[in-house]
């Protein structure tokens, strides 16, 4: 009983944690009781709304199913919902038709066959990305609708009125969902696509500014000689930009679902972002490279370098932080980034004054070669992900 | 027209691509015609079973809903489905005779609320990742069931027949989902988990033998220089390392829900698996590190080197990559790997030889440092990949 005692507390802290980090979590909840509730009094007033009956029905579980968190999801599975019920019903009355024209005894093995294949070809047809990313519940509702309509054996003149009234009732329960769901505190899938590469872009560039604050150090250095645990939450700041690639295509999908919003128009270039996104998940792999070049060559550092290269490198690595966080900052505003952005073009030259300085001979002066190897190591990581950094501000230029 | 036809064309091309690169999903599509067909029956046929009437309809709806790909998948959801129905009617009836208690005027005010109140928290916990991870389809079910039961004004001991024929019709459909997923070609999530972290462990290995099998050269260097584009392709066989996060999280999840079969006993500890695919990934950015290191360093690199470090460089990598294969075929096999491990002894060795080397001044007979330099800094990172590989196989060990 402790034990399940403990998982439920646990469940408890987890919540309220959501609630904290996204009240918009909070909201949406409240958003699905509210329409949830709406949608219920027509079914539960049925006397009221004769016509309706059973159907309403469809009303509640179109509601329950098709609202999403984000404006873009919800519109896509309404759409998605309506437009299978549609096409779906329309064949499966049609399969109805034709198996009953065949006489009775053949009749039910062709409706078995119209069902199977029918079930057959669209689970098949699921498979293909293009489909599965955005008319996955589409197909679903179609084999669903198919099916039920093709063996119902209901006579085709009643059919129209069913279709009816089972047409208008998920055509309320979705409608509905969409309407609370722009009207009331509306989470755009589309925005939050916007400020999640931002955000990962605008982190990125503070984490590298970060990393020069004290002398070209991680962050938490100092802390992580003492507990030897801080480390990980260094990487752990990368790791969170180098894992977001699924929801920002996820988000991407049902951002071109939305209608204009904001500073948003219909038929802004997501794909785009997923791009910035996969550029940025790369700049960060190579500063997660170069932080463990940097971190190995550590033991071995010594004053003597520190003097001469340190400052390039520490410069190197700020302005490619301020670079980044002036195109993050441009994101967030929208506005064209300065063209020629001052810090790439700061950037540009140090990186081709390092790389001429690793083709001189700056270094026969050191005693210790060792030290100047890994410097020169992470000097030539530093290269690649300045390369990076530019192309990070390619893709948003392109925005 | 030209375009749509175009469209239909590329959708043919990737349906006849999945079926031959996994025809077990072509096997799966019938498996789903086939179990929709057989439940159909019941309800066309529903003189014969009168019993079930109307509520047939929902034994469609489960098999449409419920059966996925994998057994695991379909064993959760049908789970989820089946007990939530269950404890949502059962709550349902309870705030429906708790409401009729309460008098006319302020029935529905009370249904009102207990729909609301249940709708939004329900809706807030599936925000939980672990809720989210295994029990989410239960939730949007529980949601659905205690609206349409407490809503319904049914009185209490109607309720009872009608709740029996409900359960057993989902029974029937889940059931037989399960069934036909398990007897007919099963796809067992756990087998797919498994191979699937296997195959990356072995990907990596054979990636890192090519790569030693023309002198330390990324296997299609050869055709990249003359098309330019198959650098591309060779770092896209690492990508399909790195992006497999997702896909192997929701793996295991699935995974955890079917029984023993074939090698695997039930709780099998899936969990570890997937953190022998974060190891491998992290091992897989290493080398992607190491990879762009080199390529940086190839236009620079003179015939002087090659005889001294390149042998020791390349039999380190080829190492490990067969002490990756060789980790790999003994997750295969399910078998303990040979400890201590030739290879992985072999690579410990050779990476204290070249620290101490590093450390050392082997280089001061060489006169441009500029390549020594370059060399140095892909030894640094070849000492990281092996500390990695070594986790790896650590990770494979504790299975």
């Amino acid at each position: 009983p402790s034990r399940s005692l403990a998982n439920v507390y646990e469940i408890y802290r987890q919540t309220t944690k959501i609630a904290t980090d996204d009240p918009r979590k909070l909201i949406h909840s409240f958003k699905v009781g509210l329409t949830l509730t709406l949608v219920s009094f027509f079914y539960y007033f049925r006397p009221l709304y004769n016509s309706f009956g059973v159907s309403a029905m469809w009303a509640v579980m179109t509601v329950v199913v098709v609202f999403e968190f984000s404006v873009g999801a919800t519109l896509g599975k309404g759409l998605n919902r309506g437009l299978a019920t549609l096409v779906a019903g329309a064949l499966g009355v049609g399969a109805n038709h034709l198996a009953s024209l065949a006489g009775k005894t053949s009749e039910p093995i062709l409706i078995g066959l119209f069902v199977f294949i029918q079930a057959t070809a669209s689970t098949f047809v699921r498979f293909v990305p293009t489909v599965k990313a955005r008319y996955d519940y589409g197909m679903l509702i179609f084999i669903l609708t198919f099916s039920l309509v093709s063996i119902s054996g209901i006579r085709t003149d009643e059919i129209l009125n069913l279709a009816q009234k089972r047409l208008s009732t998920i055509l309320i329960g979705a409608s509905t969902c969409v309407i609370i769901s722009i009207c009331v505190c509306p989470v755009w899938a589309g925005e939050d696509l916007h400020n999640l590469v931002g955000r990962n872009v605008e982190k990125l560039g503070s984490f590298l500014e970060d990393l020069t604050a004290e002398n070209f150090r991680p962050p938490s250095e100092a802390a992580q000689t003492e507990n030897g645990s801080s480390g990980v939450s260094v990487m752990s700041r990368l790791n969170s930009v180098v894992d977001s690639k699924s929801s920002e295509e996820t988000l991407a999908n049902f951002a071109r679902w939305e209608p204009g919003h904001g500073r948003f128009m219909y038929r802004h270039p997501w794909k785009q972002y997923v791009k910035i996104g996969n550029l940025t998940r790369q700049c960060a792999r190579r500063v997660e490279a170069l932080l463990n070049a940097y971190l190995n060559s550590k033991t071995q550092a010594a004053e003597e370098i520190r003097g001469t290269i340190q400052e390039a490198f520490s410069g190197m690595i700020s302005e490619s932080g301020k670079a980044l966080k002036e195109v993050a900052s441009a994101m967030e505003t929208m506005s064209r980034p300065p063209s020629p952005n001052p810090h790439l073009a700061n950037l540009k030259i140090a990186s081709k004054n390092l790389k001429s300085l690793l083709k001189s001979d700056f270094w026969e002066g050191y005693s210790n070669l060792s030290q100047v190897i890994r410097v020169a190591s992470v000097a030539s990581l530093l290269i690649d992900l300045v390369v990076c950094v530019e192309k990070v501000a390619d893709g948003v230029n392109e925005l």
